[in-house]
């Protein structure tokens, strides 16, 4: 028999069949009949089944979800009628013979006990800090974490070195005017729109690199796809051979995540209704050109003017795929260079168009990346074409004198691609604590006396 | 014979001896002498020895340090006279027959040829993009990144889930003016002083957390051992039972990444001069108290008086525990309450000092924490003795209306240990792009007239 003050997790409860155990987790749901109560209790691990009768029904009866609780009692089989095959604790049930309220929850301002937790986004948000608590919220962020290390673990095959790279930058990274200004010391700086420029600087000292770095955007608009702040997931390799070598970097990246975190967590796919997604031994590969070929094939949709796929486009060439390649993913390359950042390389073949890339997933965008210009006097003139100021960029330009090979790089949104893993219908579910024109936490509605003008 | 469009990773070469391969990577130093000439080849697995004889002579003469280099040729044994025991391709080199430049350099503003890069510090930032390409500034960032990994790997034991947490925030996480103002919307917001009271916030969703995230620092003052911008790695874990499961905590994760990281890259201490670290099997525990009258007879210094460890302190506390236990590590507990934020739980015991930790690591805190106060309005009481406005806080007070049990974790700076782990002189040595109050990577100097002021 175990100290009753040595913690037994749940999901160890059914090799501790008929011992005394003593477990602490939160009340997911309450049912009272009596004499007799029964609880779904949840810790870290897992999920487990209480029972008490005789005296601790006086304490049961008090308790309520969400309240932290500490049990001892005594692991049972349960009848084979009672049998819970979803769950890995679903064979025993725990006997409570004394429990102990470590933290009383207050009355919830809404159900916190099904399945799903069917709130209206506001609501979910306003509500963040108790909403997340909810099983199939959680699921969201344990597939969150599962893709960041598949991520890193991708990264580190590729032999890349990890960075960690400013935020606090001095010109805006991509010529727009969608930043976020900060008070630097009474010198005005800005929140980083990506690491992109710092992990090109970086190829030329570590010659393969990978960060997991926020991206600050104050795209003053809302949507269903943007955050403010958002977390991407970048790798950018140098002494590159020709521009497929990037591309079967990205496509093993991409796919090597999603086949991994798919494998370890089928039990969540299954909860939010996803198939296992098709990876491809090898992803359809289509210029932009090709792509919009096919769509208007299918669709009759002329799109020859178009410089760029637009969502229903995306969904659209991802069908083709799924149908015609057996695939959830396909490639798109050669964007015109008119649509692309300052630092994309152009295609020698047709300078209007760029050695730039998507990755589709399920008709979403889920990574873009581009071979880099890695000439210093054409990277200052196509800065110049862009209205981007050379000398605002001194340090990157540094890093193009000094033997900068071919290179090129990719990034991923984690929101957004955990977004898609789950097809949730907004990113803000994808994000912990999300960051929009409409909140930081707390709304920002001018009626909060809270929220001053800065001006 | 290999394809010679076909790359091989310099670290191969050795199984390579008698054939033809293709190397890429960057020239570290050049040694010309008429007919033959010598160069070290650096790629991202290591380094190599290239000799140019015959025709090729005329291209290695026009090579310089830092060019970006394709050479085909063939690896050939060196003279038992010539082998060269502190590099893995010391006893091979390669024959030369054809060299590509890849990528010029420009003739560089200081010799990178050296063992040691001895600059001083503002030529080391100001030319950044190239500095870090030396080998010895290169190592600092390798463990950096090893420090990183373990540090993940030491949390995911613990079974604590990764989180991405926001850094733009409503109000200053502990209360001080020392915060980063941003232009959020119109609306006035911050930059995070750390990841705190999210991770608190999660340990109530997930029970255990780890991130590693941006803290933003508006220090009025330049100092060796702070940045504007550093990152934290945190650890948050709840449902304690005892404050020494904290300790116990913390302690195996700041060992356990340091010796890992020491196994892992002996070669780079013996290049930094560092001795490995005496890990002891349990770190030696002092109260502030305890260790102040450790100090008192070593010293004769009175420090009855004083609230915390000074520098000088805590050099000799961990000189005892090195003489005294065999041990670079020193965790010392209850600090005053009123050194403390606002979170920290005072001990029961004492209600004047708090349930706070430092790890001290060779000298210097690398890692601090406290059980936290879990009680609502304890919490919010707390706030206010601290002048700290708990309307400002409401996400983080909701989950201490939910149950929240028990619960304290610990934070490390990356880059502060990064410059201990290699006894480095100044923190800024440890960030790829240090931001201070001089630098946003070029000088924010008044007679640079890019740095307008924003008022």
């Amino acid at each position: 028999m175990k100290a009753k003050s040595q913690r037994t997790l749940i999901t160890q409860t059914p090799q501790n069949t008929e011992k005394e155990v003593t477990v602490k987790g939160w009340i997911q749901t309450v049912r009272k009949h009596g004499k007799i109560a029964f609880f779904d209790l949840y810790d870290r691990s897992g999920i487990l089944q209480v029972v008490a009768t005789g005296e601790v029904v006086k304490i049961a009866e008090k308790l309520e979800q969400r309240d932290a609780i500490k049990v001892t009692g005594t692991i049972k089989k349960r009848g084979e009628k009672y049998i819970n095959p979803n769950i890995t604790t679903g064979e025993v049930e725990l006997d409570a013979k004394e429990i102990e309220i470590v933290a009383k929850s207050e009355v919830l301002p809404f159900d916190m006990g099904g399945k799903d937790l069917n709130l209206e986004l506001p609501t979910l948000l306003d509500f963040r800090s108790l909403s997340l608590k909810h099983e199939k919220v959680q699921m969201i962020f344990k597939i969150q974490a599962a893709i960041a290390k598949e991520f890193r673990n991708a990264a580190e095959k590729l032999d890349c070195t990890e960075i960690f790279v400013p935020t606090i930058v001095a010109g805006a990274t991509e010529g727009g005017a969608e930043v976020f200004p900060v008070d630097y010391y009474g010198h005005k700086a800005f929140m980083s729109q990506s690491p992109q420029l710092y992990k090109q600087i970086l190829v030329g000292v570590f010659e393969r690199v990978f960060t997991i770095a926020k991206a600050y955007r104050a795209e003053p608009s809302v949507t269903t796809r943007h955050l403010a702040e958002a977390t991407q997931m970048d790798v950018e390799i140098a002494f590159i051979e020709k521009f497929e070598d990037l591309l079967d970097a990205l496509e093993f990246v991409g796919t090597s995540v999603i086949a991994a975190v798919s494998d370890r967590y089928p039990d969540i796919l299954k909860s939010f209704g996803v198939d296992r997604p098709l990876v491809p031994s090898s992803v359809p590969r289509l210029t932009l050109k090709e792509a919009q070929e096919i769509i208007t094939k299918r669709t009759g949709r002329d799109l020859t003017r178009e410089m760029d796929l637009n969502p229903e486009d995306e969904k659209e060439i991802c069908a083709w795929a799924k149908v015609e390649k057996k695939s959830d993913f396909v490639t798109i390359t050669h964007f015109p260079m008119k649509k692309k950042p300052f630092y994309t390389h152009p295609d020698l073949k047709d300078k209007t168009l760029s050695l730039s890339y998507d990755l589709l997933f399920r008709g979403l965008e889920v990574l873009s990346g581009s071979r880099r210009v890695d000439n210093y006097d054409q990277l200052v003139s196509q800065m110049k074409e862009k209205g981007v100021n050379p000398n605002d960029f001194g340090m990157y330009l540094m890093a193009f004198k000094y033997g900068m090979p071919p290179e090129g790089g990719f990034s991923f949104g984690l929101e957004r691609l955990t977004m898609k893993f789950l097809e949730l219908e907004n990113v803000r579910q994808a994000s912990l604590f999300p960051r929009d024109m409409e909140r930081v936490d707390e709304r920002l509605s001018k009626s909060n006396p809270k929220n001053k003008k800065t001006k």
